[in-house]
């Protein structure tokens, strides 16, 4: 099994050359630190990090497993010192404010970060991402004193957090929830009810576990109005804010997974537990996805990282295994056989993982900057400025989110398929990256969830179309400065008929929905993945064109680099983007085609 | 969990209404004692005990897997019984010649028993699998008395076969095979190699195992023209055909894999194993292959049957569980919400899985009308018949295999999906349909391997197109007939559109195929996909024309499942097939694309 490495130089292209982020950061007050020689040094501790920690525990991980033994989790060997390392290293409080702990970082370096650790060993990476989750609803809702409490443990990674939404009879449809909390004369809640999938609901890693849980106070309003979000700690902190009397929140039982085995699912009873209010009552909705767009992205990352991992791997087997003779030709006569990566079909594959990763990773790379402006809004008080930026982003999150880890998936399984019958076997990790990367298109809200969001939400009804219009705008704004080049200019005229069409499609789905709200639910999967792809030729242009500028006025470096992405910018737009108009063509076939049979017709068994 | 429930209407619909099997069968010898109401109670029977016997033992299976113990293989609990039930039904005999212990029924019959067990089941299915490989190689190219010897009890069920190829220097290559066959004075042979992945490799199902291996003589030429094929039975049979002496060839381990694990997948080691020579020396990779096309159909049903047997539980948990509300209005008010069912997002998945179990099915019935007069030719000793109607099946095989197993993997990954995270719980068994039907698309050669077989050999190599040609004219003249209907119109326009794009896309790759070798492996894959699509659609209307007729003129029968077949032709025709024309897009597009970057170029890690 090859090891993980740490894709630096297209890291620091996407940051340097194509997003200057250099420049963006110099806009950021969490940016006057973000200097590009701290940047720098910060990816490649990380990367050295997660090639030299994490990458060696994500195949024994997988085997070990999760334990639960009297209602305590215990990890895989090798996560607790890995954990201390990262804890040490300041990595948690990365992109968190220097008043709890944090480093103060924009909140792309703590993307960037993510991705790496993602990468590596996605189902470590579930630990600390899961804080981070708690660690930004404290920073939001919380009181100075909950700050103080939770917020700054957690930076320091001294204690983890979890998000605690989905119940037995509810995942996606939150307003069915049923925990309750009780209030108490000390103004503290008695939490009782069960929280099921619950990731880092227990483990060995940390000293304490912040929770933060969804649950219903009494006489609340009936469904989502209904719900109000407290912290419910493992242990409770006593006075000096040290870990104290054990609460009573307990692991039930382990879910048994597909895959992610080394990431603790946790079904998690209360009983009876001491919980906090954070934010206003009735409100725990509202809060608890102020910034749902950066937790989405977050996983879109899983449809990126391990698009990266099983590429790279993918890429070693087919440099090594020998097998058949090249169509054109012995391409090592001297070789029993030729290498797969002379053949043809195999280089399709790889170039559909490649162009996934890249282009994936670019996208998250424009999202993070959007995210910086929005967090800084959020940080400095500047509702308009959080506000507007939480707006782009909401547009993009569905995006990246539903159609990256749909291609992440994809991805996946075309490593498998490269290494033939060898990638159905364990130990060579190939399979075990389709099982780990499974349940990205099913949490954060599933890909039919992203597609009714854009689509039903961002597109249609919040901004009757606008939010494409804007956007689309950008594209063709771009694409038009880049006509002229000859390279460029036959993508550069296919993104313009493109942006033309996405529009097109927008209004003529817009006016028949009018008349058939089920047109919204039966055009979205395809709406989103037609946005998925039309987004990444964008992205992938923009690579293109700093490619072309530097291989025109370069000079010294090494053209290999944006030779290869000029190549898969035209394996993309060639041999990836013409799905694209499929989905064109079924989004706009009318709803009948799935609503017209009534239920009990769909089967017949007898 | 919910049980596996035969499609019994669906496959009378197609055995009786769609393909006319009971006039087909008429014309076979074999089909003598095929009447209507023998195939009726078989299936029957056969589908009660998929559903009582094999279906129960599908989850279990996974969890407990096989064990190895002192070179010996235990399956899981209750597959000894229920193999033992199998046996003594007759089953595997079911379309083996009647002088060895069969039945004697047509080929297809065999295929539809291996459809229903493969659905209920697959994992078993394939230890009753291999043997039917190794049966159909000794029938074919054993001598008489290597007939009586090993055939007979194979037919029993009392022995199994296994088929030895993979090697762990290769598996598609098999002219790099290195396992040696010393000739012996008494006329046997003492082989000595390593073969991996061997299914049903060992197991305590029967009291003894036929391997059949492709091994080398001294001196034999190198490739693929110095293999030879043998018979090495894991206990040597005495003179009166009983289990004797335990033979040299061991199962060394047991492979870890991502799914199938109640399936014993072995490392065999042959170590000085006594075999005896089956057909001509050096001629052992044609003799193997010669029933390669009902293996390779074999292998195509694991598209249709997980499928299948996904779309039951994605169906069944649509209809319970309840999440959220129509968008065009409550539609169980008294609800705390709405089924899945009534969300048009989830009809796309389940219509999907639909289309692709009764579209795949369907495919299996008409191949397997090709494989009855073929393999009748083979039995006759009528070699222009087995030849006409193998090359008929050779053309379909890959398409069969390659296209309906990639979208059986789809089907399988859309039932997960429907469940949400539900879906990734193991308990389920959601999850577990993925990883057993992941195999699919790699076992019996790849999908990429069967897009260079169908467009390399097949189309381009064999016939210049002509295999394109001669079915598409089938098509053309069905599609021609049911213009005048106004339902069917609309979907026979499409299919001549796509019947004169097909052959258009044939000659277009062809002659730049003359220039540039290379085109054929780069626009395999897409020409294969959009030849199944195509296929799959003619398929669709063959039904649809049918439940028109029934429609029309059916009288007293339900009307549901009719108008069911026409709504999901609709979907297909509507969703679906516009996956063809990105097909079309990409397979024109130059291999420039995939071959201009220097292997060095593709990764930048550092």
């Amino acid at each position: 099994m090859p090891v993980y490495k740490a894709p630096l130089r297209d890291m620091k292209f996407l940051l340097n050359e194509v997003f200057d982020y250099p420049g963006h950061y110099a806009t950021l007050t969490s940016g006057e630190n973000a200097t590009p020689d701290i940047v720098d040094a910060i990816l490649g501790e990380c990367g050295k990090f997660c090639e030299e920690v994490l990458s060696p525990l994500y195949l024994s991980g997988d085997e070990e497993g999760c334990k639960l033994d009297n209602g305590e989790v215990t990890t895989p060997a090798g996560y607790r010192d890995a954990y201390q390392q990262y804890a040490m290293g300041g990595w948690q409080g990365l992109s968190a404010p220097e008043e709890y702990g944090g480093q103060g970082l924009p909140a792309s370096m703590g993307l960037l970060k993510q991705e790496m650790m993602g990468t590596a060993n996605w189902p470590f990476s579930m630990y600390p991402g899961l804080s981070l989750g708690a660690m930004n609803t404290i920073f939001l809702h919380g009181t100075e004193d909950q700050k103080q409490t939770y917020l700054a443990p957690l930076t320091e990674g001294h204690w983890a957090g979890t998000m605690c939404l989905t119940e037995p009879q509810c995942g996606t449809d939150l307003g069915q929830v049923k925990t309750k909390a009780e209030p108490q004369v000390d103004g503290s809640y008695r939490l009782t009810g069960t929280k099921i999938f619950i990731s880092s609901g227990d483990h060995d890693l940390t000293e304490n576990i912040v929770h933060i849980v969804l649950a219903r106070l009494p006489d609340a309003p009936k469904g989502t109005r209904g719900i109000s979000l407290f912290i419910v700690p493992k242990f409770l902190p006593d006075s000096n804010g040290d870990v104290g009397e054990r609460n009573g929140v307990v692991c039930g039982s382990l879910e048994k997974k597909m895959g992610i085995k080394a990431s603790a699912t946790c079904v998690l009873n209360f009983d009876g537990a001491t919980g906090f209010l954070i934010g206003p009552e009735n409100e725990g909705l509202n809060c608890m996805f102020t910034f749902m767009n950066t937790a989405r992205i977050g996983t879109a990352i899983q449809g990126v990282g391990p698009a990266e991992l099983s590429y790279q791997w993918a890429l070693t087997y087919a440099k090594d295994r020998r097998s058949m003779r090249a169509l054109s030709g012995k391409k090592e006569p001297d070789q029993v056989a030729d290498s797969l990566i002379h053949h043809a079909d195999v280089r399709r594959m790889l170039l559909t993982q490649k162009a996934i990763a890249e282009g994936g990773r670019a996208m998250l790379y424009y999202a993070a900057r959007l995210a910086d402006h929005m967090v800084e809004g959020f940080t400095e008080g500047d509702d308009k400025k959080a506000e507007k930026y939480d707006d782009k982003l909401g547009f993009l999150t569905p995006i990246l989110k539903g159609f990256l880890t749909e291609l992440g998936c994809e991805a996946a399984n075309l490593g498998v398929q490269v290494f033939g019958g060898h990638g159905y076997i364990r130990e060579h990790g190939m399979e075990q990256i389709v099982r780990d990367t499974r349940i990205a298109t099913l949490y954060e809200g599933t890909t039919g969830i992203q597609a009714l969001d854009l689509l039903g939400r961002k597109v249609l009804l919040m901004t009757q179309g606008g939010a494409v219009r804007e956007f689309t705008l950008n594209i063709a704004n771009f694409a038009r400065k880049h006509l002229t080049d000859k390279r460029l200019r036959p993508w550069a005229l296919e993104l313009l008929k493109l942006t033309g069409q996405w529009n097109l499609l927008t209004v003529r789905i817009m006016l028949a929905a009018r008349k058939d709200r089920d047109v919204v639910s039966s055009a979205s999967y395809d709406f989103l993945m037609y946005s998925g792809y039309v987004t990444m030729a964008y992205i992938w242009l923009r690579q293109a064109a700093v490619a072309v500028d530097k291989l025109d006025n370069g000079g010294e470096e090494s053209t290999g680099f944006y030779q290869a992405k000029l190549a898969t910018t035209e394996f993309y737009f060639e041999r990836l983007l013409p799905r694209a108009q499929s989905h064109a063509t079924s989004m706009l076939s009318p709803s009948k085609n799935l609503m017209q049979l009534d239920a009990e017709d769909l089967a017949f068994t007898g």
